[in-house]
């Protein structure tokens, strides 16, 4: 049952532009595979580095019109934004401190904003881009990916279903090995930004990866975070930043969990893990075997669901290609988030309303990621007292 | 680590034509959406239904232009073959039957064929199919997908290196299903084509599924198939192929094996799962949990080696995306098969000799495999007695 | 819900007495373990070893009485059998080949035998131990341990209760390493008697572990072998015996099955595997984690059955002794043989019948077993044609 | 390689007497299967309750001599004291807060204690009961069984080997799922004394299974506890103790750690679960799957070890009984605390030293784990601030 009837071939594509993304960047790469998967989209021009030479040879390496590659993102934004079939949307895979400035000048311009998570380095930034985002006609997509992963809405459903009955407790994990060593000091260029409170922001772990696991434990089950309690760490000797976090939460509600985010775990490359108990049963779920989610009704055999196979429901079909068995992975969750925000544009584009079904995370959870990585470092400063989001 | 830097996009992709694949149909979405990932194709051209309407209708899902979208195959090679810009190869992803009368038709006209398994639905016409390839300029490819996967990679160019020392036991086996009832009767389209054996050979599962297990074990271990007894039932009543298959294996140089396919195994997705034992060590492999791959060296402690993490090598880097922990999955394993296919064609239209490295199942691999479903109908057929492949 | 009320501590023990087992034996110390675990035996006598000082120090370990350890098993079988509080049964842990001329000496005594598997080591002899059962009134006990596993017993109790419907598919398998080199020629004593066809019999891992997953697979489905075929290797060069099996089976009514047994697979410890399919559903359970049984009928969820969990039945629970979540493993698996041959043997003691729920391998299974060895050892000699078993 | 060598039979076995376990109780019985395994232990006495009538009976249920079954814990020690044959040691077994009472009659006789955790039901308890311990020339034996699990003996010699490098980061939980609904309203005995704080102490969850959790992290680690920070919740209206807790730890030397105890997290039977992440590697370990380690040397494969398997060391083999592959259970683990206070006691009774390799759980462990609950309850009374532990 492959979806992609809804993807249009030589006519109809969406058009996309990118702005990061050159030679040495990871993740950069993956949005543009995440951008042609399901085929709603080609990308058509870039502003892939600051370095005027590197951001050319980026353009020239994905076939680009060297006219529609830029030195400067705001030259970009401008002339695209004239030109006749200039860029639908444009993809923001900077680093962190870059996603702001960026994005503003394009939703200035009425573009669609497509942008990597965290939403920016700091929670006043935040706040700025909200408020850009909200001044814009345009729509504004954060790639917190794992929520598009089938199993993950399949987990959605259940709760909101009441499957679970009253959520209690909320475990949810984001490990990592590969900050273990002083790695930024080696000239590892990932390392050594992802580490730089200037441009990644004042969490590191809780940043990059920590903020990942919050969101999604935010919007599988749907609860509202009333504060934290975090106990940070930087381990490695030298850094700047936090390679470790402990973090008990409260949720509204009384629903209570635990959150660790950690890259200095060996063993780890991955692991993202989320766990969630109700008064009715509960629910596993893990990244790095994403196609499996595990049903524990209280009383009952445990279940162990497969992405399209028997008990897996619409939430998660709408997200799936394939037949059960065979696995659908990280690309697919991540083009997941694209094709939801291109049949979102196209309604836009119609003029019509945006279809209920369509989620991808938008400008709010991107400022409550922000609010919970500052909120991290706040607590953590004050001996893991308890502190609510500024949101 | 992306590779995705010879991913061109406007300008410089292959052209790529598809028959069969229409409405309700399954495999062709999958060859689409493999075609797209690494951005070597654009889909242009298609004869997706012998029903002209159907294949129109289909065309239109897809936003082809009207005019490339043909009835009938053979107008469709002929006119393509003749005007500009016209498909460099086609995509066939019919039933089993009509895979030689199509690629024919591209063969002569030396436009490349990427031919789903298996080769034919008879080893007579598999014949001709390899006549038709030899006498073609164009290359022949043939979608054993699960050869695409990195760790298969891995464990293919670890045998190689002669990491378990000589090979002496391989077990393999493909376990579905969808066929435990009597499906066939209720109108289920693949279903009736899969079990007809006008249509799909008179292997039922040992065509559809097995020949991709001994496909695979064929391509990890480098043995060559000496003899096979092979032990055949239709468990459901009416059924006219075989919907589980019990086989033995003896390969040159005294190796032995077993083979297991099964479509009434309930519980069973698309379980194909490879073994293989030799002097100095094992490994393991199952293709639902296809970025994993267990080493076991004799007398030395259990390794799990993740795609593109420790200890995994260059096969498998070259066949990857993304970093160890973020799964890459069955679109990707078939993605690579188009890739590997672009990249040899790119050499051939630029004069140069397809690099060495390149890797895809080939025209003799096409043969073999209907023989080896040849072989497993003719020892059932004599009581499970020793036979040889026909080749 | 611990079972030892039942366990009777000072007085009312039965008394068991040893053949074989001194130092350096390994499955003699699983049985005395086995025997004490729910306390319903005392040790009290042995003939340890044929060698009289290495049987006196074996007795010495244990903290025998001097008088009750014995040089020889017929001196043992007389003086127990005429002196008052001589032991009710015997163990039988000698090599194969010595089974039956020790157990013939005690069950025409009338005293109990607790057999180690297999019965004999060739078929003529297994024809005359059934014979030395039948005219003794002694019970004979045979200790294919595996099933006494309480989730084999769940899963045999679903069958028979019909969850799977009719059995179609069984796959079995058990697969070690421990014979990949030559150990039997470095002195190791376990594998100098297990490969020597004079001490072991015509089969070797066919003998040793073939029969188990056999005796598995037959107690699980209740199904009868119509007949096999088999391919037998020793791959390591001088070896007498098979050290890797391939066997496939057709039993009574239509299910077909295949078998694997092999030592020299490395990585698998002692890989013992059950998988049976029926129209309705299978099941799927291994010997290294053996508190869980897959259960996956047909079109609805898996589910992962754990001992004494939801979903677990009876039949299980009376194998069990503690809550689910603290795994049991071999050593309870194999008291409960010793469990249940003292529950009969009460109740024979008290002249009363056997309790219907009382399950122990017998004389049957032992003959059935050597039969399947023996057919095994003829099919291969004849180039893996069919044969039926000569019980 | 069974190591049942030392396993006296009819002589020289050591007697036991037990407090508590009478019918209805759950973990007399695995005491006394525990006691039993390695044939070290003859249960010969026992006050089982208070009530005459039901010791009597239990005595009588396990064939115990009615003039050694007592009514009364106290006529019991100085009966058992006095006479010739009398016991040597008493299991404890009674609800909490009877732990040192009953303790206190028997240390202060010279009888060797063998006690379930927690150690006592309050703290001024536990200082008492350290008290009488060291006045008492007898043994104190705790039994966190856990500890004598095989695959935990080989974690702790790892680290103290320095594999890990320097520990950072401690995650442990222990989950469960029985108290999920208010079930000790409907007259279940072991929930009712367990949520009742007069027999079980202030703590809950944290008290029944927090402390095994925080035993078994710092038993593996050796590293000791500088402060914690507990959030408790007692989810399950009217519950009068905590049913779940979060606790973050910090330990001496700079690790740090989290700590989840729950009893309302469906799915989850007996979840206990430690890994541990040092600068050069990690290990992972889990109660239900208890014959595997994971170790993840940083930067290399990831090892599966197994018990007695390749790569498991001395302190592993020394706790086991059988080879790698043949699983051992939550019994054989608990076994291991009898076997290893047997041959302490032994060694006193010789009047030699207590071997420095033999290992058990102590008085001082006892009395942290009680300063650990009380700790966490303190804590969590004042919102979770930082609070030392009281031993």
């Amino acid at each position: 049952m492959p979806i992609d009837g809804t993807s249009e071939q030589t006519t109809g594509r969406l058009r996309l532009g990118m702005v990061g993304g050159g030679r040495d960047a990871f993740i950069g790469g993956v949005h543009r595979i995440a951008s042609r998967i399901d085929g709603h989209w080609d990308l058509v021009a870039g502003a892939f580095s600051s370095t005027p030479e590197k951001s050319q040879a980026s353009g020239a390496d994905l076939g680009l019109d060297p006219k529609r590659v830029y030195d400067d993102f705001s030259a970009m934004a401008k002339r695209e934004a004239r030109m006749k079939g200039g860029i639908d949307a444009v993809a923001i895979v900077t680093p962190n401190h870059m996603h702001y400035p960026v994005a503003r000048e394009f939703l200035k311009r009425g573009i669609h904003v497509i942008c990597d998570k965290p939403l920016t380095s700091t929670l006043p930034e935040a706040r700025k881009m909200a408020k850009a985002a909200e001044t814009s006609d345009a729509l504004f997509v954060l790639t917190h990916n794992y929520t598009g992963y089938p199993m993950i809405r399949q987990a959605r459903e259940m709760i909101a279903a009441g499957d679970l009955g009253e959520i209690r407790v909320v475990q949810v994990e984001y490990a990592q090995d590969w900050l273990t060593e002083d790695v930024e000091s080696t000239g590892q260029k990932q390392a050594g930004w992802r580490t730089d409170p200037e441009r990644s922001g004042a969490g590191g772990s809780t940043g990059d990866i920590g903020t990942h696991a919050f969101n999604l434990a935010s919007f599988v089950t749907g609860l509202t975070l009333e504060s934290l309690a975090a106990d940070l760490q930087s381990f490695v000797a030298g850094r700047r930043v936090d390679d470790n976090g402990h973090v008990m939460l409260r949720f509204e509600g009384g629903a209570r969990g635990m959150l660790w985010c950690s890259q200095v775990a060996p063993g780890n490359e991955n692991g993202l893990r989320l766990r969630v108990y109700g008064t009715k049963g509960g629910l596993e779920w893990a990244q790095e075997d994403p196609n499996y989610l595990w049903h524990t009704p209280f009383g009952e055999p445990k279940r162990l669901l497969t992405r399209n196979g028997a008990g897996s429901g619409p939430a998660a079909a709408r997200m799936s290609r394939i037949p059960p068995g065979h696995p659908e992975g990280y690309l697919e969750g991540f083009a997941n988030i694209y094709s939801e925000a291109a049949r979102a544009i196209r309604a836009k584009k119609a003029g019509e309303p945006i279809p209920e079904d369509i989620h991808f995370p938008d400008i709010l959870d991107g400022v409550t990621g922000v609010a919970f990585v500052d909120a991290c470092v706040r607590s953590s400063a004050r001996n893991a007292s308890w502190v609510t989001l500024n949101i």
